[in-house]
């Protein structure tokens, strides 16, 4: 069972280290510490392990360390910064685990992309050697890339050549989209295995600036210094301590404090409950610095978040999630209300960051998502995202319309999906007016007002209920996995595309492609005979 | 070996008929009558052949019958329109086949699209019976749907619940995209056998109207009706012939008038070379419309048209195109000038839009493109988006410097891409000064020029060319197939994605990946198992 939860005092691949506003993440990655005893972890190759504790680094230097403006990405191994995912771990996985995989590592570099377009937060990339695939990749996710200029240190995305499949983790695309490299250069470059150093490195916009050994470390120190100079995080202050979630894990489901899964595995299905918080909660950005990680929202979505990723790794055969929420709906607004307040104060900016990141992971579990609304639910505000972004919602229509469902502010703006708009507009893509007009509401909806705005997809009353949700729920299960996967990711995401959904969309679902193609992982595909004896043996036929 | 060539009066699967302003197309697929002999093409579903067809008639309709404004697209059987694509063609066809039959009836809906949005050319979708899967997706690509209202006819996309498939011609897309249907109602759709009829189908936006069986035929001609009133097709006037191509085709290669390609089948290459016209060329409407399908730009990406589709369907393993032209650079760049003048004329804007839609189709075509411009070459105007649409470019830089390149403002605006942008837009992404500056230049580029202004890819000269592009193409012809089509199909689309590239993208992607997973395709898969005894059986982890 993998597991999610580490920190810096646990971590076996990365040294944090901190000086003033300027921390350097060093890669170190220990070759005999993979998940998994079949494969050494060589030149600074990574596999799902290593990413979680980049992950981990990034989001604690959010939380923790908010004096932090500048974040170095290096490696402490002579003359390599990194040489991508690893060949040997990627070549034993199971189709499933390599998607898995992928896809962590694509949310993990978008969260520095955002860490540096909303929280001031600026990445830095100092190659100080050999810098291929995965690790080039993560390089384009920072803000700046400079390279050591030794006569050997090069960029490289040598996956299509080399192994036959794509650089996955949006390396074509943030080659073209990101920095812009024209694309016939990007076809070139892709398909050259020693890549590309030196001057042309940076004439063709592959990096930013290259140093001669000699003047490297300085350079590197003076680069970030002058990013730090443009961001906008506060001077000082203390950060919260991100502390471990520690849920309750058994086979038959999680449970955290503020979230709860429990699942049923002759029906595939997990039932995924959120609850509200009870009680008074902090109100203003002191009273939540002091409560720190225990503050509801950043407690409620860091399990969330756990659970969702937990599910995803090592739960493959769930389905269908059934999301509900439970309690004080009104709590839940008066946070809403907190949040959206303070929400240029650096710790509550960070929050409500979270848990956008936590709803776009929600939004790309390749899972189907079923938002059963029963009585004593509080789909609120915030809460109510997770019925927006379900594929389908059901809302139980009593007879005394006690069971309601509300709005505010942050379904307005704060939690935007990847495609850039809110859920709302994903929902009403052609009518502006009806999203103003919902958000302006001043009341609850009941199940008939939820059905008349188009907030609920169904809206079964007491006769019905039990009978429709049962039958959708087992008609679903009876799908194939694939075809709902495939169905989801297309209409999930309605809309404008964005350089993030391309990755997910175009990028990722070429690359599931050619990992299930028998030229990347057939007996003799590229992928399984690299490193061995022996040349790939290819299908010519071009599809 | 399949041919693109045909006609109305050799149609086996549809009837063209026209009534003044109106033109009908109506469906009556031939059971025995499809591509090959092992299905029958029961209930109006159809195989390649059927839509090679329904592309030819649109084709025709708009250079043959400008009078046209509207077409009714309809069935001449009684309560069913079209059951969609045959399934057991389906079953039976190679992986390739699978994805080729969906680009090819992907490019022919957006056509339709296409027709209606720059020709004036209106499309009525008038669903007399059950309108299933592919049916329907060819109705989403319609202006407008109207359906019989006879308590059984239903619009439905079945694919995934039926056979764990996606409806992959752009079915998800359009219906949120195109119809803004909500997404968890597109969901609940899309996993309904039966489909959706009635006033719900209205209210769900899933068709514009509906009518009671008495007066559908009515109706049909009235809502005709009032789609030719807002078409600004010229009112009147004889269209132009377009004959058929007659290329000599043999194991070697195929010869057409302008357009020659020569396969090297052992270096798994094909060499395409595109002639300029010689002499006087037409300049005047009057000219264009007496020299019809003569015309050399018509004529010649006819002819480009017709090769592109050739090796995509019959010569699979051929995994590059080197791109060559040849002649007068001037004519060319005198018809462009004709062409610009004139592209109000209604007989050259389906010129130009076929010129781009031809493109386009170079675009979506998964082999390495390769453009080679050596002395003598015509890369001109509207032949240099062949090299600007090329994965690389190689320019010989002769020492006299008489091999050139040259603009014209065909280059900015009327052939643009499917992601909406010129293919120097897509080249110079984050630079639209140096578009600009490269679009005013008032003379040509030699190589040192072009290779200055990014134009080209390389510029060898004559010491390194032959070494240079002969490694460049062997190393090409090394890679894994797969891989490349990826690469190409991310690098191509750099920018912003439109309906268009989403649905090559994000659903192409998607379902190609299903249409290689087991679930689908293995032996107890449910495209396999369909009509068959017995269920499909899945693995149902999800990916």
């Amino acid at each position: 069972m993998i597991t999610f939860d580490t920190g810096p005092d646990r971590y076996k691949h990365w040294k944090l280290t901190f000086d003033g506003p300027v921390a350097t993440l060093s890669m170190d990655v220990r070759e005999d510490a993979g998940l998994s005893p079949d494969y050494k972890l060589k030149l600074n190759s990574y596999d799902l392990g290593v990413d979680i504790e980049l992950a981990d680094a990034i989001q604690r230097i959010r939380f923790e360390h908010p004096e932090v403006r500048t974040v170095i990405v290096t490696s402490l191994k002579e003359r390599i910064f990194c040489a991508g995912a690893n060949i040997m771990m990627l070549r034993g996985s199971s189709h499933g685990a390599k998607v898995n995989f992928c896809k962590f590592t694509n949310e993990t570099r978008l969260a520095i992309e955002d860490a540096s377009a909303h929280s001031g937060l600026k990445f830095l990339a100092a190659l100080n050697g050999i810098c291929a695939g995965g690790g080039y990749e993560l390089a384009l996710a920072c803000d700046e890339i400079v390279l050591v200029d030794d006569g050997n240190s090069a960029v490289s995305l040598p996956e299509a050549p080399l192994l036959g499949v794509l650089p996955g983790t949006g390396g074509l695309t943030r080659v073209v989209d990101k920095r812009h490299v024209r694309r016939d250069r990007a076809d070139f470059f892709s398909t050259l295995v020693e890549g590309v150093k030196g001057k042309r490195a940076v004439e063709w916009k592959l990096v930013d600036r290259i140093y001669p050994t000699s003047q490297f470390k300085d350079a590197v120190q003076e680069r970030a210094q002058a990013l730090t100079a443009a961001s906008d995080r506060p001077a000082a202050g203390s950060g919260i301590t991100l502390n471990p979630l520690n849920p309750t894990v058994t086979d038959a489901g999680f449970t955290y404090s503020a979230v709860t899964v429990a699942f049923n595995r002759d029906k595939r299905t997990a039932d995924l409950t959120v609850h509200a918080p009870a009680g008074r909660q902090p109100s203003t950005p002191e009273e939540i610095q002091k409560t720190g990680d225990q503050f509801w929202p950043l407690r409620a979505f860091r399990e969330l978040d756990d659970a969702l990723l937990r599910l995803r790794v090592n739960e493959p055969e769930i389905g269908t999630i059934v999301i509900r929420t439970e309690g004080d709906r009104d709590a839940v607004l008066a946070i809403d209300r907190t949040l959206v307040a303070h929400q240029s104060h650096w710790l509550v900016r960070e929050i409500v960051l979270f848990m956008k990141r936590t709803l776009k992971r929600l939004d790309l579990t390749s899972r189907s998502l079923f938002a059963f609304i029963e009585s004593g639910s509080a789909f609120a505000g915030s809460l109510f995202e997770l019925a927006l972004a379900a594929d389908r919602s059901y809302m139980f229509h009593d007879d005394d319309e006690e069971n309601v469902i509300a709005l505010s502010p942050m379904n307005g703006g704060p939690l935007r999906m990847s495609n850039g708009l809110t859920r709302l507009q994903t929902r009403f893509l052609d009518d502006s007016a009806k999203v103003e007009e919902i958000l302006a509401r001043d009341r609850e909806f009941n199940a008939a007002d939820a059905e008349e705005a188009g907030l609920v997809t169904f809206a079964p009353d007491e006769i019905d209920w039990d009978d429709e949700v049962r039958q959708a729920t087992e008609a679903r299960a009876a799908f194939s996995p694939d075809a709902m996967t495939g169905l989801e990711a297309n209409l999930r995401f309605a809309g404008p595309e964005t350089m993030e959904t391309k990755i997910f969309g175009r990028l990722t679902a070429w690359q599931n492609w050619i990992f299930q193609r028998p030229n990347a992982v057939g007996e003799k595909g590229a992928l399984k005979v690299y490193g061995e004896q022996g040349r790939p043996e290819f299908d010519w036929k071009r599809i």
